[in-house]
C-alpha cells in the first residue's frame, strides 16, 4: 500500500495553470499532487556566444527551488553564492528534455530561457519542471508564430517526464516525497509524445537491481508520460 | 493623471492569501496590485552564533526575485554567484522592520526566518514584502503559541510599509513599476499599526526635492499604511 | 549630556585637507572627530558599458574600511571575498547623493570613480565620505576645468551629509560610535548647499518612534547640512 | 564500421596498474584506450558532519581533468573558481556508483575519498574512473584489513562502467571521443559484478530513440561490464 | 643617473610616524619617499586554529592597496571578489618575515595580525610595510609588556627591507617606480639588525643577469638595510 | 648524513619521459626522485587581451597538484573554489623563468600555455616544474619550426631550477620532503644553461642565516643545475 493510498501506477493529481506570469512569452504552473513549479519561457533576440553565426538557435533551462518549498528550510542558493550539484544537474537535464523535441534550425538566431523554480516540494520536481516548461515553451512558440518571427513552428514533438521507483519491493509511478526517501531504486525517463525515448535516469538507492525491475519501471513510465501528454494536449488546447 | 488612472492617494488593490504553503509554520501570498510577493516565515529552534546564551531570539529576512518576475528577465543571482546590492539592502529592511515589532526577549532562544520571493514585480516589492510578511509572521507566532512554545505572543503590534513618490509634479501613493521609473522622488515608509514611524527612505531621483514636497509624502504614508494595517487585520481576523 | 559633552546641536571638530594624493585627480582627507575618510576622485574617459553613446557620464562610488580603522579588528572584504551588505548600501548612498548634485550631460562621456576609504572609524563614515567625497569631486571637475575638458562645470551645487538620533530621550547630532551604538533611533540626512533633500534614511533602533521626533531630527540635520557646507565652501576656496 | 575498427562489441584495450601512488592508501591507473584516469582512496578517520554518530562511514568520490588531457586545452576549474556541473555530475555519479556495494555499516566511522584525476582523455572518463576507482577502494579496503581496522570487508561486490551508443545508426560499446561527438545517442551503464543495475544514463542527443534501441545498449553493456569485471578480478587477484 | 637624481646607493627619505591609530595596540605611517603604507598590529587572544594548544602563537599579515594609491586606478580587491597572486604573494612575505624575529613561545597562544595598507604607491610598497610593520609590532609588543601579558620581550630583533636592481646597467638602491618599471633585474633584501638574512627575492626582468651583478644589489641592500635599522632604532626611542 | 644517504652535493635521480601527452603540442613527465610532475605546452592562436596588437607573444604557466600527490590528502582546488597563495607564487614563477628564455618578439602573436601539475610530491616541485617545463616548451617550439610557424627559435637558453638549503646545520642541494620540512632555511634557484641568473628565492625558516651561509647555498645551485641542464640536453636530443 502506498502511503498515499494511489495505485502503483496511478499518477497524482496534474493540473497546468497558463499565463501565470504577466511578463513572459510563455508560462505554466504545474501541479504534481503538492509539488509545484512555476515554469517561464523567455525569448531572447541572441544566442549563446559559443553558438553565434551558425543560423541556429538554443534553448536553455534554469531551474530553482524557494527555500521553504521544502519540509525543512533549505539554504537560498543565491545567499550561498553557488548552485548545487543537484540544481546543475536537473537544469541540465530540464534543457536537453526540451531541445530534443526543439528545431534549433528553424527557431533561428534566438535564445529560449526556461526557469522552472519549484514553489512547493513533494517529490518529483524536475518531472513536473520538464511537463510544465513543455508548456510554457509551446506558449512562447506560439506568441512567436503569432508575430510571424518563425516560418514554421520550431516545436516537433511534446515532451514529459515522469519518476517511477521501487518502493517495499513494488514498481510504483510518480513517487511523492514519502515514497522517494524510503526507496530502494529511483528511475527518471522522459519521452516524447511519440512514445520516443529522451532520458532514462535510473539509480541503486540501497543495492543494486535486477533487469527485470527496470522493466517494470520502463512500462510505468510509460504509460505514466502517455497520461501526462494526453494533459498537456487539453492544456494547450 | 496616473498612467493606472488612480487618485493620487489610492493604493492599488491589496490582498493576503494565508496558508499558501504546505510546510512553513506561517505564509502569506501578498498581492499589490500586479506585484505578487511570497511570503513564508520559519521558525528554527536554535539562534545566530552572534546570539547565543543570550536568552533572547532573532528574526531575519531573505529576498529574492524569480528571473522573469520582471519585464526583462533579470539574471538568476544563484547562477551569478552573489546577491546584488539590492537584494542585500532590501533583505536587511525587511528583517529590521519585522524585528521592531518583535519583542526578542518573549520570542526565547529561537530564530524565525522569513522569506519573501517576488513571483511577478510591477513596483513595490520591498514595501509588499513587508506588508505580507507580517502576515506570515503573526501567523507563525500563533503557531508558536497553539503549542505553548512561548508564554504570550511576542508581536507587539502590526508593521507594513508603502512606496510614496514625486511623479509628474505630484505626491503619488503606491507606485507601480511605470510610475516608479519616471518619478522624480521616491520614498519608502514602514510604520507600526499605532503609528509608530519604524524606517523612513526617501531617495531624490533627478535632483533635490523641497521639505515641503517631503512633508506631502508622508501624509500620503500615513494615509496608505492606516489601509493597509486594516486590512491586514481583516486577513489574519 | 553626551559622552562627548557636546551640545546637542553640535558637529565633531569637521576638517578638509586637499590634495593629500598625489596621484588622484582630486582627493580629501576628511575628518569628523575620530573618524578619518580619505576620498580620491578618478576621472576615466570611458563610461559604464550600458550608459555607451548616450552622450552623458555617471558619478560611482566605492567605500571601504581598513580592517583596524574600528575598536575591534574587523574582516578584510578583499580576504572574505565579498563585499557586505553594509559596504554596498554605503557605496550605494555616497553615489547617489554625488549625482544629484551633478549634471551627466555636461560631463559627457566619461566616468568619475570616487573611493571613500576609511583610515579610522567613531561613527558616522557614510556622512563624513559624501561630505569629504564632494570635495574630491570638486578638485577634479576643477582639474577637468583647467585643461578645457568640459565646457561648464557639471557640478550645480554641494552636496553634505551627517546623522542625527535620538540619545537618552534626546535628539542630537553628527553622533559618534559611542552614542551610535546605544541610539534609540538612528538618521542619515543627505541634502545640497541650496538646503533641498537628497536623501533621507530613518531607522528605528529599538522601537518606533514618532513624527514629532523625527521632525527634531530633521531640523537639527538642516542645522548640521548648512554649517558644513559652510565649510566645505572654506575648504576649496 | 568504427573509426577505431573495432567490433560494435568490443572494448577499448583496458588495463589497470596498482599502487602507482607512494601516498595513498590505494591507487590505480586505469586505461579505457586512450583514456586514462589516475584513481586514488584515501582513508580519513572521521565522517562528514552529517553522519557523525550514526555508527557508519561514507564513501566519497571528486573527479577532474588536466587541462590538456583534452584536444584543445580546457580552463582549469581551479583557476576558473568553480566546478562544471558535468564534473559535480560525474564526481556524484561516481559516490553513488561506489557506495552501492560498500557496507556502510562495517567501514565504520570513518570517510573514504576517492580521486578520479583524468591525466587523457578519449571519451568515456566517467565509466574508466568508476571501473578503476573500485580497484583502488579494494586495495584501501586491504589496507585496512591488513591493519585490523575492520571485522570483515565492508566490500559486498565489485562495480564496473562502460559507455554505450548508438553511432552511424548502430549500437556500439564503449565509444572514444570520435564516435562519442556524433553519436545519436549516448549512455552510461554502472553494474555489479553478480550483475545488478546500480546506475543508468540513457541520453537522445539528436532526437528520441525507440525502445528496442535502448534493449540492444542494455544488452551492450551487460556484455561489457561483465569483461570489465573479469578484468577487475585479475588486477586484483 | 637616477631619475630622482639619487646617487646609486642613496635611500628615500624615511619616516615612521607611530600611534597613527585610535585603536590599534601598534600602529606606524611608514613614508619611503612618496611610498606610504599605514600599518597596524592588532593582538587577538586566540591562535589560528591548526596551532591551537601548542602553547605558542603566532605572526600573521596582510596587505592591501586602496584603489588609487596607484598612478592608474586599481580595481578594488573586495569588489573583484578575490585577492591577487601578488598581494597573496606579498602579505606571505611580511609574515614570514615579522616572525623571523618573533619567539613564537614567549608570545604565548595568542596572535598578532598586522595590517600594512598602501596609502599611496611609488614603488617599493613590500619593503616599506616590513619596515614599519616591525615598528608597528614593536609598539604591540611594548601594550602587552606594560600589561604584563608575557613574561619577556618575544621580539628578539629588528627587521628591515630595502629593494635593489639593475637599472640602465648599474646596481641602485630602493627604486621608485619609474626606476622599478624599467629596471633589468629586481631585488627584495630582508635582514635583521644584527646582519642575518631572512629573506631574498631575486629576478631578473628582461633578460638572465651574472653573479657579479648580485654581489653588489646585495651589498647594496646590506648598507641600506643598515641603515633602516637604525632609523627605526631612533624611531622607537 | 641526509635522510636518504646521499651526498651533500647529489640531485636525486632525474628523468625526463617526453611526448606522454597525446593531445599537447609538447609534453613532458619530469621525476626528481619521488616528486612527479606532468608538464605539458598548448600553442594558442591568441595572446592575452593587454598584449593585443603589439606584435609579440606570451609564455604563461599554472601549477596544480593532484589532491592525494601529497601524504596527507589536500583539499581539491577547484572543489575549494579558489587558487592558494602558494599556488600562485610558483604558477607566477614557473612563467617568469620561462619567459626569461623566450624571445616573446620571435614567438609573435600568440601565447603557450605550460600546465604543470604534480602527480606524486616528495619535496621541489617548483624546481622539477620548470626544469620539465622547459623541455615541453623545447617540443612545443619544435613543433611550431617543423610547421615553419616561427622563422628562428624563440627559444634562447635552457633554464632549470633546484632546490638548496640548510639541514642539519650543512648545506645540501635538491630536497626532498623529509628534509624540507626540517630545514633551517630553503632556497630556488633558477638559471640558464648558460649559468645566468633568473631568479632566487631564499627564505630563512626559523632564524636568519648568514651571508657566508648563503654562498655555500648558491654554489651548490649553480653546481646542480650545471648538471640539470646538461640532462635536459641529453632528453632533448
Amino acid at each position: 500500500m502506498r502511503p498515499s493510498g494511489r495505485e502503483a501506477d496511478a499518477l497524482r493529481r496534474v493540473s497546468f495553470e497558463r499565463a501565470v506570469s504577466r511578463h513572459a512569452e510563455g508560462s505554466c504552473l504545474v501541479k504534481f499532487g503538492h509539488t509545484h513549479v512555476l515554469c517561464t519561457a523567455t525569448i531572447e533576440e541572441r544566442t549563446p556566444p559559443w553558438l553565434k553565426g551558425q543560423g541556429k538557435g538554443w534553448v536553455t533551462a534554469e531551474y530553482g527551488m524557494l527555500p521553504r518549498a521544502t519540509t525543512e528550510r533549505t539554504r537560498r542558493e543565491a545567499a550561498s553564492g553557488r548552485q548545487s550539484g543537484r540544481t546543475q544537474e536537473i537544469q541540465r537535464l530540464i534543457g536537453r528534455s526540451l531541445r530534443a523535441v526543439m528545431d534549433l534550425q528553424l527557431l533561428g538566431e534566438r535564445q529560449i530561457l526556461v526557469d522552472c523554480d519549484v514553489l512547493q516540494a513533494d517529490g518529483g520536481t524536475r518531472t513536473a519542471a520538464i511537463t510544465g516548461a513543455w508548456v510554457a515553451l509551446k506558449d512562447a512558440v506560439d506568441w512567436m508564430q503569432a508575430r510571424d518571427m518563425v516560418n514554421a513552428s520550431p516545436l516537433s514533438d511534446q515532451v514529459a517526464a515522469v519518476s517511477c521507483g521501487l518502493y517495499g519491493g513494488e514498481a510504483v509511478l510518480d513517487l511523492d516525497y514519502e515514497e522517494d526517501s524510503e526507496a530502494d531504486a529511483d528511475a527518471n525517463f522522459v519521452m516524447t509524445g511519440a512514445g520516443g525515448i529522451v532520458e532514462i535516469q535510473c539509480t541503486a538507492e540501497t543495492s543494486a537491481f535486477s533487469e527485470d525491475d527496470f522493466a517494470k519501471l520502463m512500462s510505468l513510465a510509460k504509460k505514466g508520460i502517455a497520461e501526462l501528454t494526453e494533459l498537456q494536449k487539453m492544456a494547450v488546447a
